[in-house]
């Protein structure tokens, strides 16, 4: 519709009657109108539709920007014959400028009835992509029924709640509250454990709606399948952040709990030399032990008994000697860098998925919307 | 001494019978033998000499490290005539490579009593410096003393308790307790409000040495200098941060208290999409609004509330048109940006240090040991 420079930018699906749907949000306390109304709407409980808006975030705009939201929810509910209060409505892209209102009307005003709507998953991927230089398509089977899944998110992602802009559907039936149940977990091991660069979006939304038509399937086969979706789409994100030339992956056992295990992971994974090392395939594995030392609120972690490793070489205590650097200089090297860290503490454990930092993400960023 | 490619890499200093000493060091749990060396003998009471090494952090090298540490601090205790729990040790390069002992020895043997010792401020800045590209000192009078200041620090910056390594030295006379309250003070509204890209060394020192030789003077005028010397050392390691090409300072005002308010203004000086808008002058005020709402735990925070400022431009809720868009581009091409954030909701003030992120960054640290 011309909110990007190209083609497709706005896309919109329905579920029949008789549709679940569960969602998570950014907590950021600059949410826009779209996640406010999103959150509103899913509470009332009918939610069954979702218009998705790439170009423009619609955050920062204020009264203007929420009646915009609203009036966008009732374009696409009179179109899909269901209630403004059935919609939600998704967006993404610069923060502060209000949406084109006059194109977006132009734009959904030929949108006919529902059973003529077209877009497959890898269209409803493309149509949301910003700096996206792939679409995210993921599926699996789950018993008689399957999942797929769409997603985009390449910058400002450190999801809190859930990544930039996550879309799964299925035709398994399952009841609202089951379903609002798996989507969190699945969501908290998965796009919540993502991190481009650190930076919380304004527009966090991962929703998924269940219509039923496949009856139900066996709850773990559901559940594995969501899970085993959300996990591809989460390393596809990864994969694809902005400037990225290679996958990063970190591991920390071995911790007092799960939470703390997070917490260092997430301090190795964002370390911006940490990030520049990977990127450069420089085998200075010290920058590892300064993340891990980095909070100073994990008073139980003792350098004496923690363990480095990348992939299967040890690099800490183990003090790489020049044949070991260039092997960790190799292993650095390929597109998939694993850092593994055990604080010999106790049992909690958390993997945690990321990219290198490239001075393309910096050229990318600067000129983002000049 | 050859630790380093070029020329000087290791100073020292010996204080008169009588200077008193206070420090503040890295609060990492990966923090090095230097770290706690200094730590220990600083405690003991009598430091009032101290070495430094650039080159080599001597962090995460296991018993080996702690022995090279305390070998390295009666090496220079001998030459000064003092005590080796006299002598505090810093150190600053890679992490997790023994100390080059044999070039230590070698180098320090033919150091002579202290009367023939003679390294000034510049001498000293320059011999620390590891990707620095100035040496950064820093001279305020105080009353009949003076006050004078060394530095270093470009990676690897956000400090938690002192910045990488700064010393300051005074021939005013004060007691240690006091000195080391007036240096608390200092430090953590200057070095503590530095970051240059959120990976807090293992190896952060500061410390201020005072000889007494120009006798007492009034604490106010002793104190006003030691923070005029910090705020200028800070200013002078955030414009000189890897890669940047800019000054960033962002003040936030208006917060529920002091520690709201430095909260927020780091979560924009560390974001990465604020620095690379910053880096290419592009006018996208929005990051900062995303980054003041990035916290969930500011429930207090609301965007009806905010003020967003570049230098004496209100960009939100504002919203600038096309021409103020110019104009705020043209503020940003300058070599000094300045945020303001104003939360509304009481009095609570921080203003923090920083810098741009650039792809000379990345390209710095890609290659670092290599």
């Amino acid at each position: 519709m011309g909110l990007r420079h190209d083609g497709d930018d706005v896309w919109a699906v329905v579920g029949r009657r008789g549709t679940t749907t569960a969602g998570v949000f950014t907590r950021s306390r600059f949410s826009g109108p779209s996640v406010e109304l999103s959150r509103r709407h899913l509470a009332s409980g009918g939610a069954r539709a979702a218009v998705v808006v790439a170009g423009n975030a619609n955050v920062a705009t204020g009264e203007q920007g929420r009646r915009d939201a609203d009036e966008l929810a009732c374009l696409v509910g009179s179109a899909a014959g269901v209630a403004t209060e059935e919609v939600l409505v998704a967006s993404t892209g610069v923060i502060g400028r209000p949406y084109p209102m006059d194109l977006l009307r132009a734009g959904l005003a030929p949108l006919g009835p529902p059973g003529t709507w077209q877009a497959g998953p890898g269209d409803m991927a493309r149509a949301m992509m910003t700096t996206d230089t792939v679409a995210k398509v993921a599926r699996r089977p789950a018993g008689a029924a399957s999942v797929v899944g769409v997603a985009k998110g390449v910058g400002m992602v450190e999801p809190d709640m859930a990544t930039m802009l996550a879309f799964v559907f299925t035709d398994a039936a399952v009841a609202a509250a089951d379903l609002d149940g798996l989507w969190r977990r699945a969501v908290d091991r998965t796009f919540n454990c993502l991190s481009i660069d650190t930076d919380t979006s304004t527009s966090d939304t991962a929703v998924i709606m269940a219509s039923g038509a496949a009856g139900p399937v066996a709850p773990v086969e559901l559940s594995t399948a969501v899970a085993e979706v959300c996990l591809d789409l989460t390393l596809q994100l990864a994969r694809d952040g902005e400037g990225a030339t290679k996958l990063l992956t970190v591991t920390v056992g071995g911790a007092r709990d799960g939470d703390q295990a997070r917490r260092v992971a997430k301090a190795v994974l964002n370390s911006p030399l940490v990030k520049t090392a990977v990127h450069g395939a420089d085998p200075n594995w010290g920058r590892v032990a300064m993340a891990v030392g980095k909070d100073r609120a994990d008073t139980d972690i003792h350098p004496d008994r923690v363990v480095i490793r990348f992939g299967d070489m040890e690099a800490y205590p183990a003090l790489p000697g020049p044949d070991g650097l260039s092997h960790l200089a190799a292993l650095m090297a390929a597109d998939h860098v694993d850092i593994e860290v055990d604080l010999g503490i106790a049992s909690g454990q958390a993997t945690v998925y990321g990219c290198d930092l490239s001075d393309r993400y910096v050229r990318i960023n600067a000129d983002y919307t000049t």
